[in-house]
């Protein structure tokens, strides 16, 4: 499957400017807003003054809620409202909102219109970016998708004041990983900031820029871009058990930080990351973010999880891991005995 | 949403050769072959001898199960065989095969290649070649879907001969429909062939042809592309209906033949095409084709339909139209009343 997506614009700037001129450059028949409880009454309200006659679908927020049934009644209120191939979707809201609002845009009627307005710092920062959209399916995440492009991404700090602590650290997590992936200097400036405060809008614009910059240069994951996986093989594993078997699922941020504490163990084991490097960031994730208690038993069920990953070729698991900071190195194989002994590794230094 | 489709390729040679030759070019890490219960027993045993070892996923044939539900079975079926992205899908069937398994292949882990092997006339000469892919939804025909090309087309007419004739004239309702868009001479030859005895090469060759380069011009129907959808839009309306309301639903091209009828009518009416023509083409389909019993009081459900048609534009009908055989018109609006009109005149002369 041979696709080019076209370039698109994201735009860091009040949504009042940036929604206004791109609504005032194009024509569309209906418009459609996609919200969830959350985004309703916090975001809906700075954008409606812009917006002409639009109509709000609304679904339950939460990962949980991100498959197909909740899609089917995307579709459904699209086709009841009559939206026709010239309309457009506007996604307002996280990274659930954003994959499957654009996966139910891109499908319906053959693919119309959708934007992005992400409202998380997770969706601002990674997922808003990319043209990955999808759903979770049997358990496993994102495993029904495509690659699409929305005509824009909206970025504005001031959808953010509204989320809870916990949110703006799952979002960090990603620009933590940005950091990784860049290099030292980068790494250090996000460290030293607490995002529960204070992001200064230039860590970002340069966290988007990492990530811009590798999906361009690899669209569709055959290569490079699958760096972007650092921290997310073994983090979706425990994100999927999480979400699976624990009262409060943790948030995708949160595994990803376990997962880069994890990886960061495979790291030096297999590829010579510096074991003082190692610690450092280690402690440190292990002290900003919630710890996952799991036992031995559970660690089957978590590599069951793994051999659905979809980096995976011929059934060997593929992961991406770091030669240091800065140097990630992707396609390596890990058995399953090293992903569980990595595992076990976490459940030592979490306890 | 921009896209750019690759080529592909549409082999027309035996199947033992052409899908040989494929497989020997690419390395799948696993193929599967999604077959219905007639491919199953007619098709399967014609490829089985050339495939190495493969996953048979079997659905249930027919319109009716062209869903999403049957779709999560598709998918459902690669998760539990371990399909990853570097794995193949062969559709193997007619239309609604071609159409749910490249959606499904397409979807599945934001997409894996497929090949289309098409075994019924109307696959072969229509729905395998021009990337729409999708399931129907609410009743609606094609609905929810995507454009995405398949690896290669691979057509034998040796899958044909174990269809029923219905099957064969169903096809052929596409290639009569190919003749009308292209010309006079073309049409006059399809015209005077039976399809239940023999259909020679070089007209399912210059069927594919038309269609082949229709579409290259306008991958995403953006304009002229709409052409192909001569016949379709009452058509569609008209097989709908029959779907939900008949115990005998049409086969697809059962209903465009009817639709063509009725079209024609509102192409002498609105376009000033010729009325002997007119009289000579619809004698000529209304003989050939079963006819399709309705109301008066059917017809307001039949036009609701219509108003979900994808080539509608801000509530507005848009048809195409044909001036002359070889000469069509699309985006011609068209009012309810028109419509019903239409669709009272093939009540009288289908009586």
């Amino acid at each position: 499957m041979e696709l080019q997506l076209s370039t698109y614009s994201i735009q860091l700037k009040p949504i009042a400017e940036s929604l206004t001129s791109f609504l005032a450059r194009k024509q569309y028949s209906r418009i459609f807003v996609l919200v969830d409880e959350n985004t309703k009454e916090h975001c809906l309200p700075k954008v409606a003054p812009i917006l002409p006659d639009v109509t709000v679908i609304e679904i339950k927020s939460g990962e949980q809620h991100k498959n197909i049934d909740t899609c089917q009644h995307i579709w459904q209120s699209l086709m009841l409202a009559g939206a026709d191939r010239n309309s457009l979707m506007i996604n307002l809201g996280g990274g659930v909102i954003g994959d499957m609002g654009g996966f139910a845009a891109a499908t319906f009627k053959r693919g119309i219109d959708f934007i992005q307005i992400p409202t998380t710092l997770l969706a601002q920062v990674d997922a808003s970016i990319g043209g990955k959209l999808g759903v979770d399916f049997s358990g496993i995440k994102n495993s029904i998708g495509l690659f699409s492009n929305p005509q824009t991404v909206l970025i504005d700090e001031r959808m953010l004041p509204t989320l809870p602590k916990a949110e703006l650290w799952s979002g960090f997590a990603e620009m933590l990983k940005h950091g990784m992936l860049s290099g030292h200097q980068h790494l250090e400036q996000i460290m030293n900031i607490d995002p529960t405060t204070e992001i200064p809008t230039s860590l970002i614009k340069s966290s988007l820029q990492v990530k811009k910059a590798i999906v361009a240069s690899d669209p569709y994951e055959k290569g490079i871009r699958k760096i972007l996986n650092w921290g997310h093989s073994l983090g979706h594993a425990v994100e999927s058990h999480s979400l699976f078997h624990s009262k409060t699922p943790l948030l995708h941020g949160e595994a990803i930080a376990i997962g880069m504490v994890v990886e960061l163990y495979l790291s030096e084991k297999l590829m010579g990351f510096p074991i003082d490097q190692m610690h450092k960031i280690s402690k440190y994730l292990l002290a900003k973010y919630p710890s996952y208690f799991y036992n031995k038993s559970d660690i089957p069920m978590m590599l069951d999880y793994l051999t659905n990953d979809k980096k995976n070729k011929n059934g060997e698991l593929l992961f991406t891991l770091l030669k240091e900071v800065g140097i990630p190195v992707f396609d390596i194989p890990i058995t399953s005995e090293q992903a569980q002994e990595a595992l076990e590794f976490y459940m030592e230094v979490a306890s």
